[in-house]
């Protein structure tokens, strides 16, 4: 979707506010889907330069056409720009022309070539001082994106509606002597059929041992009678990512799976539970964890209980445990995000559900229900 | 596909003798497709540290089982590590281990931020001397990755025969009152029919005036009687990709695109004549850009000639100008590129004709035809 005037206005804005405490002049933009959200640009090149009082779009000759035509109803809040050379050479350039001093550039995401291409481009001008340097950010419009506007919430809730949709037919694609990848390809056919652009991912089709994988890829393996499969799919609907996970038994229901899926399904509904404005991420992570530890399944637990989607199928904020590496987010209204507790357990099977909620004022929202 | 180990062992022997060259103890590998290409591992997330006399495979515990089945026929050439906490903690860990002082990285992929996390957990060693370090390097791998290997060949000459397949059957598809996404979404079914794991990159169907932006993306246009409509799609198969373009004229042809074609087919024979080993990609460039030139079109084709194929569908060697930015790359046997040449007239329309080639010792084998 290309976001209107208020809203590049409102989301630039917010990212201002984060430079000022960052104290940086500008902002060098590289990681598309960041540029996507602050212009709607969404080529498979290019570049946005935040300053004070001007976003200035870059994109190369390819480009050029579409950007100006985006821009246009932007009201001037984005100007488009490009170059004869090099997108390096063109953010060197025009930060000189800008006077700013400390650029923050996108650490997660600038590789280390081009970071010390920009910098060797980089002048300082007339007015003696500080040399312009660029300075590694973190997180600055990914925190942002966060908190989603009422136009994306539109779209992810019309999303996950369709995804339901998409998952109330997948059982019946699961039967026995179908391959892994031809169910894979229905569910594909079925997002596509479903409105959906493209699939967010490439659909993972799990069964019998593979379900023991927590992110295996279809293979050639029949279904079997007995089977549990795990099948996880997404799609990107006006330019949103919405995820999902069923796991379909086929046939009779041996004991251990039978309870390998309860306690996954406790799990979720547990953190499902524990999803309000206010509380860690952390925390939601722990409410699933702990389920699955109290049924002997903490081990099989591997991973995470979730990430945010939006423009990105993993965006932040990531529902883990806290650890030093992962920052500990507060929950807040209008985030949106997945919860998937799994339990795997190497040659018996695996076990996943996983929904997409929307945090409401006072808990949460199921969008893939 | 997974490389058999007499590949894998000549793949590494190459990137070692590079390795060597530049003065490095040690690569650490982290754009995924050249990690594919060394150990076979196509996970989402992982490394590689390319030692004198070992390949450590870096993965998360989500792919470790996948890794290690991967590892086991390869003779003990690649071995797999994981970790607790974060990739670059292992990596700097596996670095320090291995006692390598200058490391290097691939700097058109790291990024920033994970450059410093690797830098401050090295740590120097026991023997006194150089501080171990990490060196920005520059298409190691890519340059290795240029000659195809017999197994690549035989991948991208049955992904062209197959992408020809489907060319042939796209000017049936063309049909006026049918939009262009209708048109790409037919496409890719077709790719999907013809084996491809997947598409290589979103189908390009630009119509009428659309046809005039190279890289337009399909709209809700309907193609209407007059047009030209210029397709461009590609698909993987076994990992590798394949891409070709054909500009379909519906009803009767203007004389100003007649000519344009005209002068874009002799465009692009001109360029595949002149691949051969031995010349430089710069003079393949300007043997389609001289026509263009002669016909009065030379400011109307705006973009390089062609691009190389392989895990990736844009990687080395580029078909283009020479520039300071642009290594002119002698062509060699044994590299697979696309021939690509286009001719963009606002307001009139586009035209851009694109198949691919093989080097052979003597000229070339074009593989969509």
């Amino acid at each position: 979707m290309t976001p209107t005037p208020d809203r590049v206005a409102a989301r630039l804005s917010r990212v201002r506010a984060q430079m000022s405490r960052d104290g940086i002049d500008a902002l060098a933009v590289t990681h598309l889907p960041n540029l996507q959200y602050l212009t709607g640009f969404s080529g498979s090149a290019g570049a946005a330069i935040v300053l004070r009082d001007a976003c200035l779009l870059v994109v190369d000759f390819r480009y050029v056409t579409a950007a100006t035509a985006l821009a246009g109803p932007l009201d001037g809040l984005v100007r488009v720009e490009t170059f004869a050379h090099s997108y390096d050479e063109a953010i060197a350039d025009l930060l000189n022309a800008s006077g700013a001093v400390r650029t923050g550039i996108e650490a997660a995401d600038l590789p280390v070539g081009r970071f010390n291409a920009i910098s060797a481009g980089l002048s300082a001008n007339g007015s003696a001082g500080e040399a312009p340097r660029l300075v590694p950010t973190e997180r600055i419009v990914e925190t942002v994106r966060m908190i989603k506007d009422a136009t994306e919430i539109a779209a992810l809730r019309e999303a996950g509606r369709r995804l339901a949709g998409v998952a109330a037919r997948v059982p019946a694609l699961v039967r026995a002597g179908r391959t892994e990848r031809e169910i894979a390809d229905e569910i594909e056919l079925e997002l596509r059929r479903a409105g959906f652009t493209r699939a967010a991912f490439e659909t993972i089709v799990a069964s019998g041992p593979n379900s023991a994988l927590p992110h295996a890829r279809p293979t050639d393996r029949a279904v079997q009678d007995g089977d549990p499969t795990v099948l996880d799919f997404g799609g990107v609907y006006d330019g949103y990512c919405v995820d999902l996970t069923r796991t379909v038994q086929l046939g009779a229901v041996s004991a251990v799976m039978a309870k390998l899926y309860a306690a996954v399904a406790e799990a979720q509904r547990a953190a499902i539970e524990a999803v309000r404005p206010g509380v860690a991420s952390s925390v939601v992570d722990a409410a699933a964890r702990s389920v699955l530890e109290r049924h002997g399944l903490g081990e099989a637990f591997g991973h995470g209980t979730g990430h945010g989607l939006g423009l990105e199928v993993h965006e932040e904020p990531r529902i883990g445990r806290r650890s030093p590496r992962l920052p500990d987010v507060v929950i807040e209204a209008g985030m949106v995000f997945t919860i998937e507790p799994g339990a795997y357990v190497p040659g018996t099977g695996g076990v996943r559900i996983e929904d997409d909620v929307l945090v409401t004022d006072s808990g949460c929202e199921v969008l893939t229900r």
